[in-house]
């Protein structure tokens, strides 16, 4: 692997300090900031996850806020998903499509109030198309990027962790529900959510100010429990099947497409701007979609382009995302198959870095 | 420094074997790509790109594509740059800017024909904004990013390198402007431009598979110049005073604080969405700029966030680009400075990441 040569483009975050002083080892970028990757290694970070706790510096979900008269009809132009329903203090995981249905981000939508959003973005300047509609639109919505940083905090001990620094209310909080709790004189709003399936919560640190504060403070509670500095594990997701925005859908790809069909409410997403062409999506169905896809043999390498998935001379399929999984002891993958071949059970050929190695689709994801 | 770690979200380019092959030893990334930043190291790659040649993988610099009846409405929405007087063939500096005016991209459009335009962006997500805004305004245009991956041949022998693979004829093509050249029977546009002071082309590779073809055909024809690998040099660029969109600048400023304002013909740029905000700052100027700030003392790292610029005890500035230089044997720099400390010859102190050191205005850069 080569090195990342830093640079103020690649944005710091309010808990890089922290991470680099738990001897941070690799990185990503993620809308256009640092995001780790790597700890001790891939599949120690990965055994500790689901058996302690971590501290996740995932500031790099950069927030949308809209405010405004108009905010809540911008975020329906958005998403196909109907928010009619949705109440304060609720998170939506909702697709955000084009004018042809094509995926520009798979996001977290964080109702504040009816007039006040949070998008809390995977890795597109999601931003841009916000605001060029709501310009376009004439809409009366102020759009921006506040100084809001989620700092996770997720594995098996974490309501333990949180409950030490935020009170034993925050046990409280439902899958998918927020609520404020203070910290330092401060209103945090903290949800129980996050980027594994080990559960937790992320916390929506508002003030660059407070992070290292923070930071320090979980560390400092969490010390008998082995709490350590982590990361989103390339493993554990890829078992869990979390898909990943870039990787494994982009916006060549409907919702349908990556398996989000039932976060599209086409019929009553009155507004939505990828509606009519997701109404046809919708009617007919996708003609290939995401699958588990277990790899047999040797463990492969990290997935940094397509791998084909074929049928004998044909493709059929692509990987997009694949890793070792020492608790199940195959290779876990996540791939986009074509309908004559997404059925359980049906065995293909991937194209891998090494040469050919069998492979199945399966019926779910590992976790 | 730590390292980067591979998926497809961090998309590989035409000619990242070419570059592996090369032994690139560091990354960044730029618009969700890999851009190699390091071969031998700066010093060494610095000293080679003004004294011989070398070949670039910048298809990071993605190209917006836009086409259609109202493609160059759009162009001129997009831009204050008055257009009206560009021909096909040229290739035009444009600053990219929200209805506040704030700076979203500082691309390069390449005017192909009245109604198809690429718009060779740096690193932020334009054809978001640019999608949002055709679709909001309601205009008569497609929107995407073609299968278009630049190549820069760089250094004082470009020139040389050049007509051995393109013909004689590249020679003749102005600074800013292109020609249509023949490789292999494909139609490749050639301009002569590029992110250095040294001199050369961007060869913008129309379809991925003739990528490797054409970077052999470089290095097989260059050998005797001694042409190698290469990359934009974090200290030739400084030295030359090119400024890096999310270093240099971002939303937060407007063209005139990036020293813009002779691209921004803000009385005649009608339909320029940041018109509005551009006339009042046209009017008031800027009361921040960039500036070429020489630091004296030791070497300054790699600056990876900015650096505040102080006199005395207040802030009146920020370095947000530095290194070392070899040729003028002082640590070179891009500033902002507030216009009470902007004039040449202004003492200042830069808080860096080693303590204090001095700091001066410098009347230009060192290019």
């Amino acid at each position: 692997m080569a090195l990342i040569s830093p640079s103020r483009r690649l944005r710091r975050t309010p808990f890089s300090d922290g991470v680099e002083a738990a001897g941070v080892s690799a990185y990503t970028v993620y809308n256009r900031m640092l995001l780790p990757t790597v700890f001790r290694s891939v599949e120690e970070d990965y055994h500790h996850l689901k058996s302690a706790v971590q501290v996740w510096d995932v500031a790099c979900e950069r927030q949308v806020e809209l405010r405004g008269p108009d905010a809540a009809r911008l975020m329906q132009m958005l998403t196909p998903r109907d928010l009619r329903g949705m109440l304060p203090g609720r998170c939506f995981y909702v697709p955000i499509v084009d004018e042809t249905g094509g995926m520009l981000n798979d996001p977290v939508a964080v109702k504040l109030a009816e007039d006040r959003w949070w998008i809390s973005i995977a890795d597109s300047d999601l931003m841009l198309w916000v605001k060029g509609i709501a310009n376009g639109y004439r809409l009366d919505v102020l759009v921006d990027e506040p100084d809001v940083s989620p700092l996770a905090v997720q594995g098996p001990k974490a309501d333990e962790l949180m409950a030490r620094v935020f009170g034993d209310a925050v046990r409280d909080v439902r899958f998918f529900r927020f609520g404020h709790f203070e910290f330092q004189g401060r209103d945090l709003v903290v949800a129980r959510s996050g980027y594994s399936k080990q559960g937790g919560f992320e916390i929506y640190v508002e003030g660059s100010d407070i992070g290292m504060p923070l930071w320090h403070a979980l560390m400092e509670a969490g010390r008998d429990l082995d709490v350590r500095a982590g990361c989103p594990n390339g493993i554990e997701r890829v078992e869990a099947g979390l898909l990943s925005y870039g990787n494994d859908m982009t916006d060549d790809n409907t919702p349908h497409e990556c398996g989000l069909g039932r976060f599209c409410d086409t019929q009553t997403a009155i507004g939505c701007i990828g509606r009519d062409a997701l109404l046809r999506v919708a009617k007919e169905g996708p003609v290939q979609q995401v699958r588990a896809i277990e790899i047999a043999g040797d463990p492969v390498p990290r997935c940094d382009r397509v791998w084909p998935l074929m049928a004998g001379a044909r493709q059929v399929g692509q990987v997009t995302s694949a890793a070792w999984s020492p608790d199940f002891g195959v290779n876990v993958a996540i791939g986009m198959v074509r309908m004559t071949h997404w059925d359980p059970g049906t065995p293909l050929q991937l194209h891998g870095p090494d040469g050919m190695q069998e492979a199945i689709v399966r019926e779910g994801f590992w976790l």
